[in-house]
């Protein structure tokens, strides 16, 4: 009945075979932390004493295994726990919830990397389209691309249009919408798009350019649902999404769906919870985003130079047979940092440079000058 | 074009009359704290800094105000800045982005409170069922309700129905799912549903009882709406869902549509970022929960006496003209400790106590031992 004899070897039940490894930093005095890694174990599947989840199946086939304690630098230490991918349903929803369900919601652990085995990304496939697609569809080879933002909210449809028209005449190739652009009084979903797809495609005929925008959907997932469907009707390249704010789940079932690749917004979040490569790299790649934009150092944030290489790089693997997927550092990028911020990621980056070129009126030059810039680093690093 | 004389008072449109405003917690030096609140008020709207956001109607109706900003006790700030209602566009996830979307990954801040004016509870209207209609249903009055949960993950269907039924037996009020029941190879949603539903009707139809079982809701966001319309065919009382899991939207659009009262679970909700209280308490309570778990004091969870009171507070209220949710303590609670949680809480509670009911094989024994222990004692606590 010593549940401590079960390893991952020792499985009875090899259906679904294979354990996800999750790694967690724990904040515990040295005397507890066996006790306290051995209660997030069980915390995370049976939520029951091992005396109390006796059943045999339960012990053999469910109850996962504490893998490692090891001393972290900085404190606490580094726990690796292997449960049976079973546990997880190959759910969206429920993998989230064996991964950090009630354990995120105390202040002592935070989830810093998942394992899963090869059986996983049968299901959890990643970017539909990936980045080459995109390259593609942009006609943008050995070079960064450039994105900006639809902003900001309160303008009118027809303004957004205006300035969409603006940016795709200055040869940029995504332009999003703002995150926060919603389906307002002030400024319908329907109306946007329509609008701002119609501005776009009349640059790209004006210029022979290939500029894509990309409409932020956002709302209960029925709203979300109707707004990808209207989105695709009206010939959008691309959508934009915050799977924290519109369910995580709800990215999977999109990209499963979907016949457009989806940009991922890290809104809500949160920070020191769940390591920012793991949520925005790892998780959001997994259920299908072919680009994920985070907060670039130096910005309004405070991510670091390690969180920010290993998201990127994690983005652009093609390991467990996923297509690469683009990252997109952000928040507060100017033209003058292009350099410097391509030198750091690399060409296979989508720069997002948002508020700078709003900043004075002479929106086509300051975008122009953005693309050069970006087109002329990317040069200099390939060769 | 100084955007700091724009006032609450000073909107030229008022057709989505009235402001939202968020209460944070800042950490800041004193000398930044004027411009750190400034930046937390753009960037939950516009993104742009205000003389980049220069549009008139922006500056009038889309920025909103820097209220008020007090040092803490503890160290820090709090700051409190009203912002348009109608940034919102009453949606819920767009809701949660103008509170907390990308603020929530700078490290300084945590959403401390939302205060809501009435225009928003018109499309925010709380539980669609509420305490009363639970009594009702229940028949039980002026008394804690019990509840328990179907555990552990790995049992079969027939195991969950059996345990059901003894549970039933013992007269509780609410079985729920254990919220890590999914829609499992080992066990999934549709047999689990109606064997534990079948058992608990049998119990009912034996002993003469009203107990319901409320299976747990869980994947992407189709999945949980195929998973309610067969909970609701095969006749449960409530469901469980937790929303940071599948999305806080989809609570409010199963709250809209439901036909049975939802119970909402907290995993996935992060620690240190909402306060509890907001979060589990408000939140979930305006999104459609009629009942609202939450870790007791004292339990695996390290939830303060006043955050826990606070917390059930705003679930009980009937402020707003919203119908008053029960707060479901728990988290390790035992029927040994069900005098000092009613005590704490009064009767106005739902009391779970899960795994200490299977802790040895006479769960029907412990069961009647705990259901008869909250009668007594919200009997001596009305009395």
């Amino acid at each position: 009945m010593d549940g401590h004899s079960v390893t991952r070897t020792g499985r009875k039940d090899e259906s679904m075979t294979g354990c996800i490894v999750f790694h967690y930093h724990v904040l515990s005095d040295p005397g507890d932390i066996a006790a306290r890694a051995e209660a997030l174990l069980l915390e995370q599947t049976v939520e029951l004493s091992r005396a109390a989840a006796s059943d045999d199946w339960v012990r053999d086939n469910i109850i996962g295994e504490v893998l490692s304690i090891e001393p972290r630098a900085g404190g606490g230490f580094a726990v690796a726990i292997a449960q049976a991918l079973r546990t997880t349903a190959l759910d969206p929803a429920q993998f989230l919830n064996v991964a950090f369900g009630n354990s995120s919601l105390q202040p002592d652990v935070k989830l810093a990397g998942v394992e899963p085995p090869d059986e996983f990304f049968k299901t959890f496939r990643g970017p539909r389209f990936g980045a080459d697609a995109l390259r593609e569809k942009l006609g943008a080879h050995r070079r960064a691309l450039t994105a900006t933002a639809l902003k900001p909210m309160g303008l009118p449809a027809a303004k957004l249009a205006a300035l969409a028209h603006a940016f795709a005449v200055a040869g940029i190739d995504v332009i999003k919408d703002d995150h926060g652009l919603a389906d307002h009084d002030f400024c319908s979903f329907e109306q946007r798009v329509e609008l701002c797809q119609c501005a776009v495609a009349k640059a790209n005929a004006e210029t022979g350019g290939r500029t894509i925008y990309a409409p932020n959907l956002i709302g209960s997932p029925a709203s979300v649902h109707r707004q990808f469907a209207f989105a695709r009707e009206a010939g959008v390249g691309a959508v934009l999404l915050s799977p924290m704010l519109v369910g995580p789940g709800l990215l999977h079932e999109l990209a499963g769906a979907a016949a457009l690749p989806i940009i991922a917004h890290p809104a809500f979040g949160g920070s020191e919870w769940i390591a920012p490569e793991v949520l925005f790299g790892d998780i959001f790649k997994w259920f299908g985003a072919d680009a994920s934009i985070f907060p670039h150092l130096g910005g309004r944030f405070s991510y670091s130079r390690e969180t920010c290489l290993s998201l990127a790089a994690r983005l652009n693997s093609s390991a467990h047979g996923l297509k690469p997927a683009f990252p997109v550092p952000a928040g507060g990028i100017k033209t003058s940092r292009v350099r410097e911020v391509l030198s750091f990621y690399g060409v296979d980056t989508i720069l997002l440079v948002g508020g700078s070129l709003l900043e004075s009126g002479e929106v086509i030059q300051r975008t122009r000058d953005f693309v050069a810039e970006a087109a002329r680093v990317s040069k200099e690093l390939a060769s």
